[in-house]
């Protein structure tokens, strides 16, 4: 397998560490199509005649287990039923100079069964020559063109929850008509607090962007706690993209983000909301099976060297995920599918 | 203030890492004389004719407010009331390449009132102009003599608490007859899991050597966890030296040792009787004062930069030591003036 890119021109860092004031900026993703076409997007049917219509088997997911980006579309794609229809390869937990990587050897990881590829940056190339940016996960692959559809996760969810709706073994609308403004409005709400404020508190480089970042955090966390206490998920009685998107980050919180990201005012278990919430979520038929707790765990503390250079994965706390919840109390607007 | 010692013999790396196993070995301390003589260590009463007779005014404490073992001496000297006899000075909790440092203009921080030294090293040259080992906290120096008395935690929280006796404003009796075998016996028994356990699971410089320690110390939390439950102090119904040794590292656990050395299984704050038991020893009469979070956080955090290299300081949880505890639950023998 021949490497296509010029080493120099790559960038290894794995993530941007902190600018100037010590702050961590996200790098924008790349590969920005929609399978189905834009409207998609709006959760309307996706039109027959897009340059990437949908087909049954025709794509495919590159993501990692750890990373709690790609973990929301594995996430979707169990909740929709999607496993016949969309494949699936899992890269290393590990990440080198070199990036992530196929590993079959390893636990939980599996060879690129599409393109027999040795790392994920060879995707990249394949899909732009020319590219030289960021290789990160979720990547949507297209089987017939041979490229990247798209590498953005909300977006990716998005396909998978609309687009692909009429191939789906179950009935479950995560965008729900009479929900998408408000599922839209989380989604962006608890990105920059939540999602990426775990990154920000544990890549800051000063004093104060950590702070504001933990500040930033809590706070939010603190105003959900309170949501969650009468209304069963974020967007109201039924479960949306918009829960899948906070699952991913609250699953991985009292492991990695608590001790390896310093985010250590409260656990999530200490929200008596949040942690039954999690629970439900954690609990609803195929989510516990995109859990990897094994790869989430040495993927951050293994990874990032320059947070914790011995490189000691924390045994963390002993969560039990399958406890019983509390979530009944509430009034709830199941699709069948979910509600047992 | 010119230093004594040549640079390259110093010892200069504050802590011993890990060794070939990825374990960490803690240095033995070097001066072990005794105040009132050797026999102190037993419980019995000083000797006039000793080397170092007990004195008012004689002898001074060189503490960090950030360290274990040094605060245990605070604890003690607080407790028996001996504060006008033995006098203290702190350094900055900031440890760098010149070990513990006197910066009076710091928060919490003190010059050094014996001697005007710069950096607590003087103190060990002055005491032996060959000295090359590690420079730590508690110091007991001999204001008369010149020199360091003693530099092991555990003796001179005996001696003040012994010793010192006659001079104490308060009638406690922290090493009581009938007691004593039991209280060498927990001292003993917490320091390799409890004490010394924290910091085998932070500095560990292997996987295995930071679970085994983990292992170790979560095991005897657990146990200890179920003697209080009906058992009011560690060696029985009255707080003795082991309940000192266990609270300096207990009242550190969650802000430090759970995140900054990965000892992530539960918070103290998770164990209720360790937690309440916390609680009773921190509202002691004087106890509270001995406790400075600040130079507790800034110390872990920003001197070990081969753990945390980026010096952040983690915000913690926001615990109030000061809570209403339920150990009056349980029978206690408490000195008058512990009893409120």
């Amino acid at each position: 397998m021949v490497n296509m890119f010029v080493d120099g021109e790559w960038r290894t860092d794995t993530y941007e560490f902190a600018d100037a004031d010590g702050e961590f900026d996200r790098q924008e993703t790349t590969f920005r199509n929609w399978v189905g076409g834009e409207q998609v997007r709006e959760g309307e049917d996706p039109d027959p005649d897009a340059e990437f219509p949908v087909e049954d088997g025709r794509y495919h997911l590159y993501v990692s287990l750890a990373c709690p980006w790609a973990h929301r579309t594995l996430v979707t794609r169990a909740l929709k039923g999607l496993e016949d229809v969309v494949s699936v390869d899992v890269v290393d937990p590990y990440r080198d100079e070199g990036g992530w990587q196929f590993t079959p050897e390893k636990a939980g990881c599996t060879a690129d069964s599409v393109n027999g590829f040795d790392y994920l940056r060879e995707a990249y190339v394949e899909a732009d020559p020319n590219y030289t940016g960021r290789v990160t996960v979720p990547v949507l692959w297209d089987k017939e063109e041979g490229t990247i559809v798209n590498n953005e996760s909300e977006e990716v969810m998005r396909m998978l929850d609309v687009a692909f709706d009429d191939l789906a073994d179950h009935d479950v609308d995560l965008y729900p008509e009479g929900y998408r403004e408000e599922v839209d409005r989380i989604i962006d709400a608890i990105y920059d607090p939540i999602n990426n404020g775990v990154y920000r508190a544990g890549f800051a480089g000063k004093q104060e962007a950590y702070e504001t970042a933990v500040g930033d955090l809590f706070s939010a966390l603190d105003r959900w706690e309170e949501v969650l206490a009468d209304q069963r998920f974020l967007a109201g009685d039924r479960p949306t993209e918009a829960d899948v998107a906070m699952f991913t980050t609250l699953v991985r919180f009292d492991h990695v983000y608590h001790t390896h990201f310093k985010c250590n005012v409260r656990k999530i278990a200490e929200y008596p909301n949040l942690w039954n919430y999690l629970l439900e979520l954690y609990q609803l038929p195929g989510v516990a099976e995109t859990v990897n707790m094994d790869h989430i765990t040495e993927h951050y503390y293994t990874t990032h060297t320059d947070i914790n250079p011995t490189q000691i994965v924390a045994v963390g706390p002993d969560h039990d995920f399958r406890t019983d919840h509390d979530r009944d109390r509430l009034p709830a607007d199941l699709p069948d599918h979910l509600a047992d």
